[in-house]
């Protein structure tokens, strides 16, 4: 990663205009081509070319020093299975801080060990003011860490809310709107399971509400409902629900009701699958679904805490935010749009295969 | 205001303190005692003091001058009662602006008229190309608005959803807290009551799912529950729902259901109520209920806008978030608790007093 600011003149060499023409490329004007702002835009951002009002005002005074980057932390627990630990989301992420001037570092919260005391020490005397929280499981975590001494923005939600601003994914929007693309295609006995959890999570009143507005819109438009939270440990739960609904499509919470369903039941050919929150980690090609879109929320996270820094705002918020980032729509071959004849005969009740 | 980059040395002289202990105070250094940093950290606040990372690493070169603020414009529409027209909300946000180094100024969008492209000529030939855009109310303008030319952040839900990041109240969160108080508070019949509305609003789905979680909660506690619709023109229906229903508690859309309610009912005496949308500005001190805090949601627009222009980002985002800003329990005198006798004692009817 390189840390020297770069100039408007350097992408003007590579892109083979004026550090003029590209500095009125960055700001749209008119003048520029079109094809030419984007192009000149989308090498910028390559580059890592850092463009901030304070910094542009100054820029003409001759001989200032190239800037040094600051520190920003990603602190994430230690599952090193999880999103947080892909490559191609820690460079992605890097290079988003990289833009604001920020040079990422990444750190395990060891939060199961109750240890925030200690990573804000390691933190503090690394010199980094600017904190990324990953998703919190363990309270001990949030009671020991010393956020005063930071500017926190958190994303990802876990089970416990952070004292800081959240970027999260906009589950509601994406189980409502779950339920209208089954209806669009045809379905009309539809089901919606989910994983009975030990912890309330921190999106619980949006799952609640999503629950609630999704089986909503199936009942106003006259199709059959049903919904039920099993342990991932009671998978015959599951079949015997399925068996006395025969859903023509399941709605699951997470991919792992398809790996499960597929056990017993021809997919997409005897029920149709959707699932709400398809990690990029296990995005099966064959599989339709809201897919999380984790760096585009890091990189919100990020923007945001740019913003706080600035603002020199250190410790807790009075108040904290919620930012719900849309989820993108995976199309897959489980949730083909049903023969007209099947939307039309309406409840025809899906063979069991198990 | 000052166009002028207030300095450490400027905050320093007036806390009494050297430059080099400002700076720490700022950023919470331990050495400094944490009154005088909260301290320090208000009067930087209220002096403008712009701390920002690009900033700080090239105020040391001697000779630097003041940096000019860059304008960032407050487009909204053309109610000059609605709350954008207010001194304090115009004074708060230009302060806030200060902060990250801009100057605001403040428009009209004359969205009315689909006069977009001619506002976003105006800015343009301003030389301006941050934009908070308050809430929209007519597609032509959203249609007409060169949004391509700025960076642009939205706030305030109006009825059409513009191609940016909204900041908007949590109505969801508001509704469902505001059920759970009615019962703890010992209510148990309890209506909501919501304007017809001509236009689908921007949070039509939160308000949606907000409804249907309240509901779920009074249910769930097994309180009686009735909701309704009305025009602001139809309050004989309002009357008449509120007749048939006795509630104990009627949570209003707006203030307006407390003004109708008063003209043939005792409040609270008689039935106890609760506003959703209690603006700052018909503000009633006897009035309990959720509060809009038009100063956060305005504010955080503005951070997130920062980070838009730093980002170079201009035009349109890919994907829009939504940002949810909790909004204030004001306690007033229209919710009390009630006597312990009549949450034993359950569904009591409420006379009617009209």
């Amino acid at each position: 990663m390189a840390s020297k600011q770069v100039t408007l003149k350097e992408v003007g060499e590579k892109a083979g205009i004026s550090a003029m023409a590209v500095s009125m490329a960055l700001r749209n004007h008119p003048r520029i081509a079109e094809k030419t702002r984007r192009r000149v835009q989308a090498l910028a951002a390559r580059l890592g070319y850092v463009r901030n009002p304070a910094f542009a005002r100054i820029g003409s005074i001759r001989g200032a020093r190239p800037r040094e980057m600051m520190p920003m932390a990603l602190v994430r627990h230690a599952n090193p299975t999880s999103v947080f630990y892909h490559p191609s989301y820690m460079n992605s992420l890097a290079r988003e801080a990289a833009r604001f001037g920020y040079r990422l570092q990444f750190f395990r919260s060891e939060e199961e060990a109750g240890n925030g005391r200690r990573l804000g020490e390691i933190l503090y005397h690394r010199g980094i003011e600017a904190v990324v929280l990953g998703p919190i499981f363990h309270q001990a975590f949030i009671d020991t860490f010393p956020f005063q001494q930071f500017s926190v923005v958190a994303c990802e939600a876990g089970h416990f809310q952070p004292p800081c601003h959240l970027v999260m994914s906009d589950i509601l929007l994406s189980m409502e709107q779950a339920v209208r693309l089954c209806l669009e295609r045809g379905y009309r006995r539809i089901a919606l399971a989910e994983h009975e959890e030990p912890m309330v999570p921190v999106d619980a009143l949006h799952r609640q509400a999503g629950r609630l507005a999704a089986r909503h819109v199936a009942e106003q438009s006259g199709a059959a409902w049903a919904e039920g939270m099993f342990p991932t440990t009671r998978t015959d739960a599951f079949h015997a629900w399925l068996g006395d609904f025969r859903p023509d499509v399941v709605i699951g919470q997470t991919a792992f009701f398809y790996w499960e369903l597929k056990r017993k039941w021809k997919v997409p050919r005897e029920v149709a699958f959707v699932t709400l929150r398809l990690g990029r980690d296990h995005a099966e090609p064959e599989l339709s679904g809201f897919m999380e879109n984790h760096m585009r929320t890091g990189a919100l996270a990020i923007k945001l805490l740019d913003g706080e820094v600035r603002d020199f705002e250190r410790g807790t918020p009075e108040v904290v935010s919620r930012i719900l980032v849309e989820m993108d729509w995976k199309e897959g071959r489980t949730l083909p749009v049903r023969a007209k004849k099947r939307t039309v005969s309406g409840l025809k009740p899906v063979a069991r295969a198990g």
